[in-house]
C-alpha cells in the first residue's frame, strides 16, 4: 500500500493548500484497485489517488501537481491492455481517476449529439442513448466497465469499426484539462467545423499523455432496426477473407461486424467455457460471426437468407446458421466474447493486436503460426480478429511442456518474431490497443526517424515538463534526449 | 506579372544551385492563373511559381526557400473559397503548384485503399476507382478541377458528408514535406493503427500552413448499387428539418445527401439558368434533394416509393418526385449544382458557410433573413445547405438599389451580423471552407483564448519560421506576438 503521510507526497494538507477538499483523495486502503491492471500483467504503486468531482477539481489537482513536479496518470475504467493507466513501480505518480465525472450532461436526439463526462461507463451511455431512440456504435468487450474518457484517450476500436469507424470518428468535441491546468473546451457538438486546426485530434488517442479528457460531445447515429447475425464456416482463412470481400461488395456498409475465428479458437472456447458451443455441430478450418444491420428499408432477413443460400451454393461458405432469436444471437456472440476468459485460464499468454492489409491476413496467420511452431512447437496459436479492419489478435497459449515461469521469455521471443513479420507485411504492431508501456520499446525500435521526431515534438510542446503519464507512448529516455539535444 | 529576374528572388540560377532543374519554374507569362482565385475575389502577385514533379523536387524547393527565408504557398486546383492559395499582393511568396504530382500510384481494391498524389484531380480519382468497382465518396461542386491534396489540406466536405463524413475520415495515410524539408511518410494504408499520436491529423485541414501534402492513402468504400434521387417540397424550412430527422430515423445511413434549398433559391436558379426548372411545376416554401443509396440488399426503389407515399399521406411532404432515369436525376441535381453560377451572375455577393445545430437551422435561417432585411431591405437571401451536417450556405445577393461599388461594405456588415448570430446559436463561421485569409479576422475575434494559444503553438512548433502559407489561419500578428512573448 502506498502511504500518503510522507511530507514529500500529496497529502491532504498539501491538497487543501490549493483548495482541494480532502474527499478528492482516496484513502490508502483503497489504492489496490488503481495499482493493478485488468489483466494482472501490470502492477505499480501510486503516490496518491485523486478522485476529482468535476473539471475544476481536475484543474486544481493538475496545478498542484505541476507546481510540485508530481506526475499524474489519468485513470478510467482500468480496462486498457497496454499498462498505460497503472502507476509505475516507483510510487512517484498521482493516479487521477475520472470515475466521479460520470454525468451524461445532455442527449440531443434531434442533433444526434450527447455530452458525456469522461467517467461515464460506455454501456451506460449506450443504454441512455438507446432510450432516446439513437445508437452509440462503439462496441468493445469491456464496455460494461470502460469509461468514455479512456475510450477516447486510447481511440478505442472494437467490433463495429468496419461500419462506424473508430472512436476518433465519433467525437465531435472535447473538454480537456491541459498540463498547465487550463481548460480547452469545445462541446458545441457541431457536425462540421473547419475553423483552424482541429485541436481535439491531438488528444484523441494520446493515451493521457497530452491532456486529461474530462468530457466529450459524441456523435450518435440512427439505431439499426434490423439486425441479422450469422455464424459461417469456410474451408480456410483465405476463403474467409474472400468471403468478407464478397459480402462487402454485395452488402456494403450493411456489414456491421465480421469477426474471424480459426478452428483452434472455436475449439478452445467451446472446451473451456460453460454453455459455449459451436452451433454447426461439425468442425471447419475457419469461422466468422457476420452481423448485418440496417436502419429501415425492406426485409434484411429475406435478402440475407437468400444471399447466404447463394454463398453456400457457390461453395464459398461450407456451412452456416443465421440466428432467428435473441438467444441464438447471444449464443453465437458468446463464442467471440468469451475468448478472453478462455485464454486467461491458461495463465500468462501472449496477447497481440496486429493489423495488416486485409488481403494478406490469411498469409500472415499462416506464417505467424509457422513462426510460433519454430519457437515453441507445442504452443497453441489462437488468431481471431476484425477482418474488415485487417486487425488480428494473434494470441499464443503456453504449451504444457513449458513451465509457467519459463514462458515469459518465450512470449517475448514470439512477440518479437511476430512484430518483425508485421513489419514485413507493412502492418501495425498495435491496431487498437495503443502503446502504453507494453509496446513502448517495440514502437521506439521501428518508428521512422521523422515520425519519431514529430511524436516527441508534440509531447514536448504540449507537456514540456512531462507531467502527464510520463513513459507512456514517449519513453522518458526519448523525452530527455530531446530536451538535451 | 511577377518578375523572376531580380537577384533577390528565386531565379533559375538560384534553383539550380540546389539541383532544381529550370523546368520546375513557371515562366512569368504563365503566372496569371496562379495569382487569382476561382471566385475572382482574391488576387495577388507571386514571387515565383514552382511546379515540382515529385516529392524530391518539393523537398529541394522547400530547402532552398527555407535557407533563403522565402515563404511558400502550396497551390492545388485553385478551387478554395477563402483565398488561401492565392499569393499575397506583396510579391513575396513562392507559389508551389502540385499539379505535376498527379499519379494514381496504386488502387488496391481488395483492401479498399488507393495511393494518390496530391495533384490528382478528384474526379479522375473517383473515375479510376469506379473502374475497379469501388467508390471514393467525397463529392463537391469543384470535383472536376480540385486536387486531392487541396481537398485534404482543407478537410473538404460536400454533398455526401451525412453518409461518409468529411475528408478527414477518408484519409488513411499521408506523405508530407515538412517546413524543414524532411518527409513524413506513412502510406501503408492501414485501416487501424494506434501506434502513438496520429500525426496525419495535424496536416489534414491545416490549409498548407504546417506541411505540404504530396501524396495520400485514401479509403475506398463499396460502390452503391442502388441510388434513389427525390425532389421534395414542404410547407416550411422547419418542416424540412423535421423531414430530415424523420428520414434519418427511418432510413438511417441510407441517406447519402439531403440538400435544402429555399423557395428563393429554386426561383433564382430556375430564372437565371438555362434548362433548369422545378419539376414540381408549382411553388412551395422549402425544397430538398434527398438521395438515398445502398449497396446490394433488397429493393430500395420499392421501399422509398412506399415510404415517400407515407410522408405525403402524413402531410409532412407536400409534393415530390422521384427520378426514374438518369436524365431526371441530372435535372434534379442541376438545381443544386448551378446555384453558384446563378449567384455569380449578380456580380459580387456574400458567400457564407455556416453551421449550427441541425435542430436550430430553421430558426437560424428565419433570424438571418430578418437581419439581412434590416441592413439591406431589398437584398435577396439564398439559404441552401447540407441539412445532415447543420451546414448552411446563407448567401446574399446585391439588391438593385445598391450600386455594385457600394455593396462591398454592406456585405461586410451583413457578414458580421450573421457571424454574431452564429455565435449566439453556438455554431461555426466556417463549416467546410476553412479560414484562409477570408475568415482570418473573424476567426481571431471569436476564438477562445486557450484554443487560440494551442493554434499558435502548433503553428510555431511545426513551422517556427512561418515559412508555409504565412497569414493563413494564423495571422502574422498572432504569430509574431507569440514569438515575442
Amino acid at each position: 500500500m502506498a502511504d500518503v503521510s510522507n511530507a514529500n507526497l500529496v497529502t491532504e494538507g498539501d491538497a487543501r493548500s490549493v483548495a482541494i477538499g480532502e474527499d478528492l483523495l482516496a484513502p490508502p486502503d483503497q489504492f489496490a484497485r488503481y495499482e493493478t491492471d485488468v489483466t494482472g500483467d501490470y502492477q505499480g504503486r501510486a503516490r496518491a489517488v485523486t478522485r476529482p468531482r468535476n473539471v475544476e477539481d481536475v484543474t486544481a489537482v493538475v496545478r498542484w501537481c505541476r507546481e510540485n513536479h508530481v506526475p499524474i496518470v489519468p485513470f478510467g475504467g482500468n480496462t486498457g491492455l497496454v499498462g498505460g493507466a497503472v502507476p509505475s513501480p516507483q510510487r512517484r505518480e498521482v493516479i487521477m481517476s475520472l470515475e466521479r465525472l460520470n454525468r451524461i450532461r445532455d442527449i440531443d436526439a434531434l442533433n444526434g449529439v450527447a455530452i458525456v463526462e469522461a467517467g461515464c461507463i460506455l454501456e451506460d451511455v449506450k443504454t441512455a442513448v438507446a432510450a432516446e431512440g439513437l445508437y452509440f456504435p462503439l462496441a468493445i468487450g469491456s464496455q460494461g466497465s470502460c469509461q468514455i474518457g479512456g475510450a477516447i484517450a486510447t481511440n478505442a476500436g472494437g467490433l463495429n469499426v468496419v461500419r462506424y469507424g473508430m472512436m476518433r470518428g465519433l467525437v465531435l468535441g472535447l473538454e480537456v484539462v491541459l498540463p498547465d491546468g487550463r481548460i480547452f473546451r469545445d462541446l458545441r457538438g457541431l457536425h462540421k467545423n473547419n475553423t483552424g486546426y482541429d485541436l481535439k485530434q491531438l488528444f484523441i488517442g494520446s493515451e493521457g499523455t497530452l491532456g486529461i479528457i474530462t468530457a466529450a460531445a459524441i456523435r450518435l447515429v440512427p439505431a439499426p432496426t434490423q439486425i441479422e447475425t450469422a455464424f459461417l464456416a469456410t474451408a480456410s482463412v483465405a476463403d474467409m477473407i474472400k468471403l468478407f470481400q464478397r459480402v462487402r461488395k454485395d452488402g456494403g456498409e450493411t456489414i456491421s461486424a465480421f469477426e474471424l475465428m480459426t478452428d483452434a479458437v472455436i475449439k478452445r472456447v467451446c472446451a473451456t467455457e460453460e454453455k459455449v458451443r459451436n452451433p454447426l455441430g461439425k468442425d471447419y478450418p475457419a469461422y466468422a460471426i457476420v452481423e448485418m444491420s440496417q436502419c429501415g428499408g425492406t426485409s434484411l432477413t429475406d435478402w440475407f437468407t437468400d444471399y447466404l443460400g447463394t454463398l453456400i451454393e457457390d461453395g464459398l461458405v461450407l456451412d452456416g446458421t443465421i440466428a432467428t432469436n435473441g438467444t441464438q444471437t447471444e449464443n453465437i456472440w458468446a463464442m467471440r466474447e468469451r475468448i478472453v476468459e478462455s485464454q486467461a485460464k491458461m495463465g500468462v499468454y501472449l496477447r497481440t493486436d496486429l493489423s495488416t492489409p486485409i488481403s494478406t491476413m490469411a498469409e500472415f496467420i499462416a506464417r505467424g503460426t509457422a513462426l510460433v511452431q519454430q519457437i515453441a512447437p507445442n504452443a497453441l496459436t489462437l488468431p481471431y480478429g476484425h477482418v474488415g479492419d485487417g486487425n488480428i489478435h494473434f494470441n499464443v497459449m503456453r504449451p504444457l511442456d513449458i513451465a509457467p515461469d519459463a514462458f515469459a521469455p518465450v512470449i517475448r521471443r514470439i512477440e518479437t518474431a511476430l512484430f518483425n513479420l508485421v513489419d514485413e507485411f507493412g502492418g501495425s504492431i498495435s491496431a487498437e490497443h495503443g502503446i502504453g508501456v507494453a509496446k513502448q520499446a517495440a514502437f521506439e525500435e521501428r518508428i521512422d526517424p521523422v515520425a519519431r521526431d514529430l511524436q516527441i515534438l508534440l509531447k514536448r510542446t504540449l507537456d514540456p515538463e512531462n507531467l502527464l503519464s510520463p513513459g507512456r507512448i514517449i519513453s522518458e529516455k526519448w523525452f530527455c534526449n530531446a530536451v538535451q539535444s
